[in-house]
């Protein structure tokens, strides 16, 4: 059989500009010869419409649209993605559904039974899950439809007390009673630097265990801060990938089930992948809100150097303005790297010294912080000062301001609340520092973009004479790794110290990663790209007392 | 049956804290008769401790905890909530369970069926839904023991296209077919303003149809967001309350449920029960957070006003300090209103013009600005100036700064990002503007607190020469029922219309409240009184087309 991949990016909301891609895509299958199209996971919407799935006017404008979609099904079948409503009086609303579109009708509804309800997952919140299970018969075919975790049963759960199987249905045993000739999922699966590998894995796991070729339809783009990077596919029934999509762009491609190619895409470097994912989030982040323009704070250092960098690649230099704002702890070195850099990249800059601005704060605070010592205070003012200044240029001018705080920085509270940890998008917040290194020095690869020295010098916030990160934090080469074994990880104090790292360094991280929920509280939305990011997908009670 | 109902205030995470106070709770009711004494639902962890659940060592610490009070239960037993570890190999690894505590061990484990996945619950997340039913022999009586939602299903779900029940199974409908003598219930049931009416209408409506008395024991105190009012009560098997423990604190008292008196609490205004959830939520932050000390920019504006006095009722006067901070922008009667207030409380304020630091901003913009109109920008820096400072108290004196944007201006994102938006707990953001005026006058009832002045004249900003804030916004009195219409019932804004509201103004009104999610996702923690606020129990997605 001849069926078209229908690789998307959605906006979510934006029911016309959903449908005219989605018709668009159902026409030029036809034209190709394809029997039917196959499009991804709550395509009509966009995956996750959160609590727009509880607004009733939503939910009429998503059915009216499937109607308008189907009306074009003529000659051809599609598999659309969106919400249904429950004909039950019991449970939740909404199922999570694919529509099977022919004859210019909705010919059949197919309800997702395994609902992510973890992590960045909130499908519980919306859908209820569906018990029954049948088999579409088309093209002389039976087709098992099934919706992303519909297929994710035989997932190994980490950490999760030697727990089998998350779910108490298995979707794919149901419909292999039912004697199809080949699984079709529809999915939106969103990136992290190791997703696709256990998405093929558990993929190929089913194909061969089952012995059905498995169609795998994936959404492509960011929403927010969870960017999903297509690579849609195609396995035939021994488990062996016989045609993938392109990762990180819309893509389309028509295969003959029968005899598919052997057309792969290239492996890449975890670092490439993602600076892929980055570039994505940040321009669908501005393309979808309806910006153009990005401004950020130059300081010399590699955190904001790197944001700049994919700034220009997402946006066009023309759409990026950055400020330099040395105070008189900034050293001349820093300045110069980050002149070096504007210059590299032909981008506009401005100059603009805090001091007179931190002296006007201090003076008008001096009556009031009589015979006090300087702190952390007069820190936190420099940087919120840097704050004010650069929100000023994006009100001015519209220029949305980008965030530079790193992963390491904001798991241990090393920032200033309305100060560096301002913007409407924060670019790195789910990078660690040691990954940032590698990936400015794989920006370099070819040619010097970001200067040596911003990558060679000891970091620094330049907030006191002399400071260094290293003074209050490890060397972030051990900080990373206990991050990452207590935050992607959950590992306890005690299993990480038992894994050979200093027990008072242990305690000290893990203190400062409970002590700083708070401040994460208030940050900007972090581009996901690591299986445990700050934000939606991590909820920490801040009233808490933290063993 | 003389039973014990402990109406207490956990603190997440503090088994020590948890367990002491439980402890003393059995031991007090075995010495005054008691043959049985009840804890509210999570009661050794607290509710809601959300991905603390994830963690091992959590978990462990939970089962020794509750383990070491079963120690304690010799002569008497005790029902005590807590996560248990699910046996089964399929499924969510924890159940949310009730333990039953007799002859120093834990005798049963029953597990919660129903769990809410909606608004500010994430239950789903974590626990997996018991389906299995039995009751407890205990003292002659079967005692049917239900986890809090266990009792909810007969709720009508608002705006739920008409959905009968919201879930597959009727936990006291299975139970009853075992002919219990008594319902128990454990609870953690958030305070809204109307919370107490759903909550014991739906408690009558179980009694009376299943003729079974229902014994209900719910958590008290501030989480976060989350205010639990207490208020545990004892239904007769005819639905009579017949004894009620009271609201917004700890309470103790053991029943007699054969011959129940008829104890009731007062009924309460809703200003008034608003102004004791805040209080309590205010307290409860601070205390819970290890925080004695709050301070607040006094503008001589009513929010302003309003979070003053209920900082000084929560925390003592000696506890909170304000910062006026008048620009050439504000009247005479602003500064002295705000004097007046400091007076009338007795508190330590201090005065700083911003005027010179707004100056140094603008000087040292004038080039990057040369040639474009004010706008905004310049007003923005004015509220983000008084944000450095007030952080710059809140830093240098350890005084965390309290937030005073109301739902009002929250919903249509007139406030400014950090700026007047800082804080480390927004007190007023679930509280309309309206209600703000009715709360300030109920507090001057006697004689006046708040300058009259403050109450009488009308809202501004006060960035920019003669401003009111309906220059910018309809009058409030319309645009709270607007957002009533759109935030809490969640009509769309055709139905708004329809209710006689003028079409334009509600366009406008509901732009105004899409556009601004971004603002809103950078708000601090809001203490939540409605059934709907900002903030965790309202999703919605950033990037999105909103029609």
């Amino acid at each position: 059989m001849k069926i078209a991949l229908a690789q998307l990016n959605y906006h979510i909301g934006n029911f016309e500009l959903n449908s005219s891609k989605i018709i668009d895509c159902i026409r030029k299958s036809k034209a190709e010869g394809a029997e039917l199209v196959v499009f991804s996971e709550l395509s009509v919407t966009g995956y996750y419409p959160h609590d727009l799935l509880e607004r009733k006017e939503f939910i009429e404008q998503s059915h009216q649209t499937l109607q308008h979609i189907a009306s074009h099904c003529i000659g051809i079948a599609a598999i659309v993605g969106g919400p249904s409503i429950n004909p039950e009086p019991r449970g939740k609303k909404l199922f999570n559904s694919a529509f099977f579109m022919n004859e210019s009708i909705i010919q059949h509804t197919i309800n997702k039974s395994l609902l992510p309800t973890y992590d960045i997952f909130d499908e519980y919140r919306h859908f209820e899950p569906n018990k029954k299970f049948s088999v579409i018969e088309f093209g002389g075919k039976k087709l098992a439809i099934t919706i992303c975790e519909d297929l994710w049963d035989e997932q190994e759960t980490q950490n999760e007390f030697g727990r089998e199987k998350l779910y108490q249905l298995s979707p794919l045993k149901e419909l292999s009673a039912l004697n199809p000739d080949m699984v079709i999922n529809l999915s939106a699966s969103p990136f992290s630097y190791n997703q696709e590998n256990w998405r093929k894995n558990i993929l190929v796991k089913n194909s061969k265990k089952y012995q059905l070729p498995i169609l795998y339809v994936n959404q492509v783009g960011a929403q927010t801060e969870l960017v999903f990077d297509g690579g849609s596919f195609f396995l035939d029934k021994s488990g062996e990938i016989r045609e993938e999509l392109n990762y990180f762009e819309e893509d389309f491609r028509i295969i003959d089930t029968e005899s598919g190619g052997q057309n792969l895409q290239p492996k890449t470097e975890y670092i490439e992948k993602i600076y892929e994912a980055l570039i994505l989030g940040i321009r669908d982040y501005f393309g979808k809100m309806g910006f153009r323009k990005a401004t950020l704070g130059l300081s010399g250092g590699i955190d904001s150097a790197l944001v700049l960098v994919l700034a220009v690649e997402a946006l066009g230099k023309e759409n990026v303005r950055v400020l330099l704002m040395p105070s008189r702890y900034s050293s001349d070195h820093s300045v110069d790297d980050a002149l070096q850099l504007a210059k590299n990249l032909n981008i506009q800059y401005e100059i603009i010294p805090i001091q007179n601005m931190v002296d006007s704060f201090e003076q008008s605070l001096s009556g009031v912080f009589a015979g006090l010592d300087s702190d952390i205070t007069e820190e936190n003012i420099q940087a919120r000062t840097r704050g004010i200044l650069l929100m000023a240029i994006s009100n001015k001018f519209g220029n949305i301001l980008l965030n530079t705080t790193n992963k390491s920085e904001c798991a241990v509270g090393y920032g200033t609340l309305y100060g560096d940890m301002n913007g409407g998008l924060s670019v790195l917040g789910d990078v660690y520092k040691t990954d940032i290194f590698k990936m400015a020095r794989w920006i370099n690869r070819d040619h010097e973009i970001i200067p040596g020295n911003t990558i060679s010098k000891p970091p620094s916030a330049e907030l006191r004479p002399d400071q260094k990160d290293s003074d209050s934090l490890p060397d972030y080469e051990i900080l990373d790794q206990i991050l990452f074994d207590y935050i992607e990880l959950n590992l306890s104090p005690a299993e990480i110290i038992s894994r050979g790292f200093d027990e008072a360094t242990v305690l000290r991280t893990v203190k400062m990663v409970n002590n700083n929920e708070y401040k994460r509280f208030q940050a900007p939305p972090i581009l996901r790209i690591s299986s445990k990011a700050f934000g939606f997908g991590r909820r920490m009670p801040l009233v808490a007392r933290y063993s």
